[in-house]
């Protein structure tokens, strides 16, 4: 067979502001792979299907000298995310040729990892479930809400929940899982369509923080006895000002401070002792060996049969992976934002 | 026998800032009472010993219709605290006269207590430790120390814990669990006294936080896996952001916002995060049902034997009550404060 053209997405330069396609990244056609005879070195050779695009790609692309808690992309190497794809050559006894894989993929049609063990298979799939969903609802955001559900909620039938980014991938399994025990859950987002998307999932009370003020909204809906965040600055320090006795936080995101906002102090402290609340920061790796089986055994079941409910915002074609990127930057994306690279 | 003064201390005005002795307290001498005839109608009469004075008290000197965790003072009427009293006549099975008795009692020399369930027989008591020492060590702010250490701590063998007003009652016996379970300890105090007491309780690290800057000491000594907050505030700020990974955060008080001040706003709540902190919020009567049988086996021995070392301020005379409990909110009692009412 004769080597067939292998597109990729490079990332090209750091950007000052936000990614501009072909500038920032950039789509290349130059690399040509012969699937049958491309040595693999004892590696794996992956056909790329779905990938996903996620807001902390931003921190990526940064001088490499700067530390931060992910590691930088490097000038004209190929950006990577995580993504499912198919195994179509092994040398490994750890992967077969036909085995679906779940993990870091490069942003390129075909690719020979370099580290297998950031991939994993996926061994029992729902059948009628996209793989895309794999990066979203059944992936790492779906664990995430699973994980810090289970270990800080602690939540009780009749409770109030406060959700924040409730329309997004982390916290509309949130919702759910929340209306799933018996909570009252009150959902902010940041369009209207995102705030219809928060009711259809079974929100009690969703509004669009930009134009309700959400002290209002807590003072009457609340006080609450959870609050899952995902923003950190003056939407934790409300919700803290509105908590019950013995309220649980969970700390799941600081999105209001990743672009280099000055920081926020958070005037409501006192609430901690007062209330005597819990607070936790949820990193989603620190929780996979409790209870990784666990969500894969509970959630993909729940997302195929329709008691849980999803979103997606699809991008097809890598050559637009850039412009998918730029949207998210941007918040213009409508939900959780997938590139389909191939179909299976 | 005739009836005689019976001194009392009254709440008198609802203070904005400090409770100022003569204004916001007021020693009274207009009640009498006849110790062998005055109606019982049930209860006891009670002698007072030894009453403690807490930073928490400026807390019940509030508005009663605040909400709050602990009820509030109201005008006119005495204060109240733990105590210790011994029992002069009783009209109840519960207690004898000669009895001990530990609870809360009323700010004058006699009272007859309106819920005698409030009141507990001291029985096992230590014959060397003074009956001070079960308002301190052996009492609640000691109760305070061991139920957060137990529940909230997790502590491992070469941690490292700062601790905020080590040198008071409640600082000073987490100082010392924290040395017994072989922690490196760092604690801060406002006096040169207090830091040499801190130092012969055991800590590694002792500083005037008045005259040493506390970044400056957690930069070189931590970073910290155990913060246990007394103040809040600035130090609280300093604290998170100097944490370990999965570092636990105690507040147990919030002295640098009782009296007025304005809410200080917390700049490092982004640690919580990345940090995947976990604070909370302790109450020492939400877990007197899990340890305090525990409590009262293990602490007592240990400051009896001297293997746990405790320091007291003594007041003596309720007349200067007022003074007490300013010396308390401002800070400068040398160690737990007690008025000594009257000698056994």
């Amino acid at each position: 067979m004769a080597p067939i053209t292998n597109g990729r997405l490079i990332f090209k330069e750091i950007p000052t502001g936000y990614p501009i396609p072909g500038q920032t990244t950039a789509y290349d056609t130059s690399s040509h792979i012969d699937l049958e005879t491309e040595p693999l070195n004892g590696s794996i050779l992956v056909k790329t299907l779905v990938l996903s695009v996620d807001p902390y790609l931003r921190g990526k692309m940064r001088a490499p000298e700067r530390e931060s808690y992910t590691p930088p992309f490097f000038v004209n190497e190929v950006l990577y995310n995580y993504g499912v794809g198919k195994v179509i050559r092994s040398e490994t006894s750890a992967f077969r040729a036909g085995d679906y894989v779940y993990g870091i993929l490069d942003f390129a049609e075909y690719f020979i990892p370099k580290d297998i063990t950031k991939l994993e298979v996926i061994v029992e799939r729902e059948p009628t479930l996209p793989y895309s969903v794999y990066l979203g609802a059944a992936g790492m955001p779906g664990q995430t809400s699973y994980y810090g559900w289970k270990e800080y909620a602690k939540a009780k039938a009749g409770e109030v929940i406060f959700v924040s980014t409730a329309a997004g991938p982390v916290g509309s399994i949130v919702v759910q899982l929340a209306k799933q025990d018996g909570l009252k859950v009150i959902a902010s987002a940041g369009t209207d369509e995102k705030v219809k998307f928060c009711k259809k999932i079974g929100a009690d009370v969703a509004f669009n923080y930009k134009t309700t003020n959400t002290a209002d909204v807590l003072a009457k809906e609340g006080p609450i006895d959870i609050y899952w965040d995902n923003v950190g600055g003056p939407t934790l320090e409300t919700a803290i000002a509105n908590t019950a006795l013995r309220a649980r936080i969970i700390i799941c995101g600081y999105i209001s401070q990743y672009n280099g906002e000055e920081d926020y102090g958070i005037k409501s402290m006192k609430n901690v002792l007062s209330n005597r609340l819990s607070i936790n920061g949820l990193l989603v790796f620190d929780h996979q060996d409790r209870y990784k089986d666990e969500f894969y055994k509970v959630i993909p079941k729940k997302l195929a049969s329709g008691e849980f409910i999803y979103t997606e915002d699809i991008t097809r074609g890598l050559e637009k992976g850039g412009e998918a990127i730029l949207e998210v930057q941007k918040g213009v994306n409508t939900a959780k934002k997938i590139i389909v690279v191939a179909d299976d």
